[in-house]
């Protein structure tokens, strides 16, 4: 269910009202709400002066006298109104009488509380899709807590604003069925992650700071100014080197709830702070780490997702490449590339030809099924357009008529063998289409990766499912390289992931000879294509960590020298894991975005639209800090003007 | 028991070890760490290549194979060795062959991993109070996991070594059995807190943002620069306004474990960074949030500090003033302010009747009880010092002498019946001394609370017990004044806690027409005389809101915009709590500071002395945010040549 569907069940239609008691969605919401009390000790009405929530009355309670509070859904005026709260809805029978008048001019969304008493609804007006469909109340005293002033636009246009007036107005945007299930989720699935580590495991949950030194090429780290003139902390964009402190100071078993950040400017669908689920352990290996992050996952999993299955389906980095094109593949669907080079080594076709005959040249293909029915012309030139321009590569289509002959330009130079050799290495079946790439292995493994997903995308909005949304795939992408040639200077190497993370044990004395070709304990957890975790067995030898740091990377180890100095003290074998919670809930929840699981989430340009953050501050409010704003040519004209 | 007992008992004396180990501390080590295996589910052991931890074994293990993992704590070459981890320690006995080998040259402190049989050790060499002291491990195979290459200084010299050794070798200083246990402990509390708040009373668990906008008046705020240019972010002191916007959205129960943020430049036993435990809920009054809390603590008290009763008792801020001149009283002993302004009203003495005739003039007095004993002439010299130091008030002293007449310069002017009278009053016994002072109502209690706490310092320097240190008195301190005077303009009023906090029911008129005299629904925790928490009912009228930040507090309410409006668009009534948790888990760890309860804390002048955070970083790393270091004139200079 989509995040706007769900506002527009709950707010849309007020006229309709009566009408919309009657829909299913009634139904929906009472079982996803069913999460909140699933533990049956939770107490939702203590220390508060109501008796119930207004989720939760039913026939059982006819006769008592209840208390609620909540906001009126929508009132009838002098008859009766519907009452919310972030459990459900209760109708409200208003008698004829001095609560009439209270309730009678009360704008909807204001905050009322009411004592009445539960009754039956009368026969045939009862709704069993409704939770509190059997009964009403029949209020005897009302009372107008705060009337709601103002709305800043009609509720229910509020699902034709644009996502700004939702961020603007989150307090409101917070009120919809959809935000309060995300928050309530993320809230138990943290809470049971927290039972499986702290209760289950021993782990002890450590808070580290985050006012820290800038980390090594830590480019992307917020600066914080302090009271010592040209002296800054960090904000660290995690707690890597803590938590390896840690179990240096033989805490054993760390995991914290850690708040991040990154600066990157503008992306899309990132915030410049978010939240991971940090584990540290000492004395594990990779398989180790694995399995605790399995049993974690499964225990914390909320009921109405389904079972998942353990352990996880793990592949290394190379296959992944090679059958995805990817290091995140989603396994949900096939179409997986592959190598047809053995087809065209004798095909005389230049360009084939040209990269077939270079090391580490290739030809590979992925099957669209159903492409030839499902596709147009103008989609295979979107996605040959896509592949020019994000990787500067030619891509061609062929297309198996249900004659069973190719239909390309490609074929007329293909004998018939190797025609049908192609068909049979990639399964193609009548109407299906062949996506086919040559060149460099690397390239053209991620060219098709990426019109794999594309091709996904186009059949998908043609309505057909490749990609069942009720499935949860989980993958372990493991074995990637140690370190990779810099992109400004492939001469050089830098850290595939970060240069704590251990060499693969089979290839520790590679390190000192072909470091290029060394493989890492890195380990990323996939889940239906999205990277949701990832970690490494860490190197605890200080000085096979001087060496990576001052030889192989040529950093300066004096920045990490305090890290160095404590690997020499005793520092246990440790490792460990972070899972990207904000990235894992959205999954979960199936929300179409991460802000719609974060309370109060940054706009892309990592603005507050609520309050107008970040925002001008004097001069003088900066003299504690010894800084002063370098304005930009332009904007420093202006200001003088 | 100290910290630095703590670090004694874990590192001094190896060279005494076998002696060590008939010593009662490691029943204390075991009491303690019985705390965290409370929870019998816990799996210490799980994912890892051990199967015991190093506290564990006893004879019903007899006969098994273990593996354990740890650090040498003390070893004999070739002999035994005792092994340690965060559990415990294990003793190890070596046998003549190639394990000896391996294990003769590790030096103290390095890491390794040992399996064996577990054997009753012989007749005459158990030791009960070594909770692994029936058994010892007969070694099959070794490994030196980690080798300690160096220690920055011998370990049992560590206690003589300053803070900042401790500091700069955080790592090292973890391993103590003391940080052990007050990391563990911490980490324990809190979560039976969340298990309270989100399990059994339905709370949310609600990340806030910790980038915002700077809050009027919030000279404490670090600022994050922004890539836009001028604009700024700002590290909340608290999570206040988005836990109000989360009840204006509707959230009705919302709980976090808040990292907040306060540069208050140097101050000793403060943090740059700090934790609170936030609170808010819709529908609640005073009384509601006071049962919660109430509850919480209870719940989550650890069980090796006792029971603690509830509810707890409450105390006006005005009594709180009058009887122990401060609004956090240590209700642990008595030596309460009484007024004896009475007994004075005739005396003729110049500067008592000066102060007297005065409105809210007094005269008061505490008796410090066997003060004559146990007191010199230089205690009482320094404690009228300090009274004219801080607060430029005359403190007379008097002691009452075995013959019952009172030794005073004061004597002399006080009738026989006048000194009969202050000696019923204050209830003086023989050798007890009274402070005594005059002057006007919060004055004189202030002072008279700092003598009062300044006394019984000094008495237990003497070796009184006046405070038990297993004792814990909370207290709610309650009806405050909403607005104090401004320090620097007493004709102008500012909030005393914050603008958002509501006035008492009682008197919600006055606001209009006398705001200084409106007591405020605010309530603090206080425990042992710490303020350990502070919360409030909050304003949910808009128009009372704006009234309090325009009208009496003369603030711009523009920079309160969000939260204005907000309040329009049906707001609950709502009120909250913040729990201090760095000071609460200091009391109830018994630690002498909050730097003892926090992995990585800063100095007092807010840095790391470990990493050396903060620290200069390049004019270039500034650039994407705009700002420049405006180095004070004598660095610049310095900075030049």
């Amino acid at each position: 269910m989509s995040f706007c569907h769900g506002l527009r069940l709950l707010y849309s239609q007020l006229s309709l009202f009566s009408k919309e008691l009657n829909r299913p969605w009634y139904r929906y919401v009472s079982n996803s709400l069913a999460l909140s009390s699933e533990k049956r000790a939770s107490d939702f009405s203590s220390f508060v002066a109501r008796t119930n929530t207004c989720g939760e009355l039913s026939s059982a309670h006819v006769g008592q006298e209840v208390t609620l509070c909540g906001w009126i859904q929508y009132q009838r005026q002098g008859l009766f109104l519907v009452l919310r709260d972030f459990q459900g809805l209760t109708q409200i029978i208003i008698p004829q009488d001095e609560v009439r008048t209270v309730l009678y001019d009360a704008p909807v969304e204001s905050v009322v509380r009411v004592t009445g008493t539960v009754i039956s609804r009368p026969p045939g007006q009862k709704n069993p899709r409704m939770p509190t469909g059997d009964i009403e109340v029949k209020v005897k005293t009302a009372e107008v807590l705060n009337s709601c002033k103002k709305l800043p636009f009609e509720i229910k246009d509020f699902i034709k604003k644009s996502e700004a007036l939702r961020m603007q107005y989150r307090y409101l945007d917070l009120r919809s069925f959809q935000m309060q299930h995300n928050l309530r989720l993320r809230s138990q699935m943290v809470m049971k992650m927290r039972e499986y580590l702290c209760n289950l495991h021993g782990f002890v949950d450590v808070e580290t700071p985050t006012l820290f030194k800038r980390t090594p090429g830590g480019a992307k780290e917020f600066v914080v100014p302090s009271r010592l003139p040209g002296r800054f902390y960090c904000l660290p964009q995690s707690p890597q080197q803590f938590k390896q402190l840690l179990m240096v100071g033989g805490l054993d078993r760390y995991f914290q709830v850690a708040r991040c950040y990154r600066d990157e400017g503008s992306k899309p669908d990132r915030q410049p702070e978010f939240t991971q689920i940090d584990i540290e352990m000492s004395f594990v290996n990779q398989a180790g780490i694995q399995r605790l992050i399995e049993g974690l996952l499964q225990y914390s999993w909320p009921n109405e997702r389904g079972l998942i299955t353990t352990p996880f389906p793990s592949m290394s980095y190379a296959e992944a490449l090679a059958k995805y094109g990817t290091d995140k593949p989603d396994t949900r669907f096939g179409m997986k590339i592959i190598d047809v080079s053995d087809v065209f080594r004798n095909v005389e076709i230049g360009f084939v030809q040209n990269a077939v005959v270079k090391p580490q040249g290739s030809v590979k293909a992925i099957c669209v099924p159903q492409g030839a029915t499902h596709l147009q012309k103008k989609d295979f030139e979107s996605l040959k357009e896509s592949a020019k321009s994000q990787f500067n590569q030619e891509v061609l289509h062929l297309i198996l008529k249900p004659d069973e002959s190719l239909k390309s330009p490609l074929s007329k130079f293909l004998s018939e063998e190797q025609q049908s050799e192609l068909i049979q290495a990639l399964k193609v079946q009548a109407d299906d289409v062949v996506l086919l790439a040559a060149g460099e292995h690397e390239k053209v493994c991620s060219v098709l990766g990426n019109m794999r997903l594309e091709s996904a995308n186009l059949l998908e909005s043609r309505g057909l499912v490749l990609r069942d949304p009720t499935a949860f795939h989980f993958l372990w992408v493991v074995d990637f390289p140690l370190f990779l040639p810099k992109e400004e200077n492939p001469a050089e190497l830098e850290s595939a992931h970060h240069p704590f993370t251990a060499p693969h044990p089979s290839d520790t004395s590679l390190i000192y000879s072909e470091p290029a070709k060394v493989r890492s304990q890195h380990y990323d957890l996939v889940l239906n294509g999205s990277e949701i975790g990832g970690g490494s067995i860490r190197i605890h030898n200080a000085e096979l960590q001087r060496f990576v740091l001052e030889t192989v990377l040529k950093e300066d180890p004096e920045l990490l020298s305090h890290l160095l100095e404590a690997l020499k003290c005793g520092a246990p074998p440790h490792g460990g894991i972070a899972l990207g919670l904000d990235r894992l809930i959205c999954l979960v929840a199936g929300a179409p975005s991460i802000r719609d699981v974060i309370a109060f989430p940054k706009s892309f340009k990592g603005r507050d639209l609520m309050s107008n953050t970040p925002d001008y501050i004097t001069p003088e409010e900066l003299e504690p800090y010894h800084i002063q704003v370098a304005w930009p040519a332009s904007e420093a004209e202006a200001n003088k003007n």
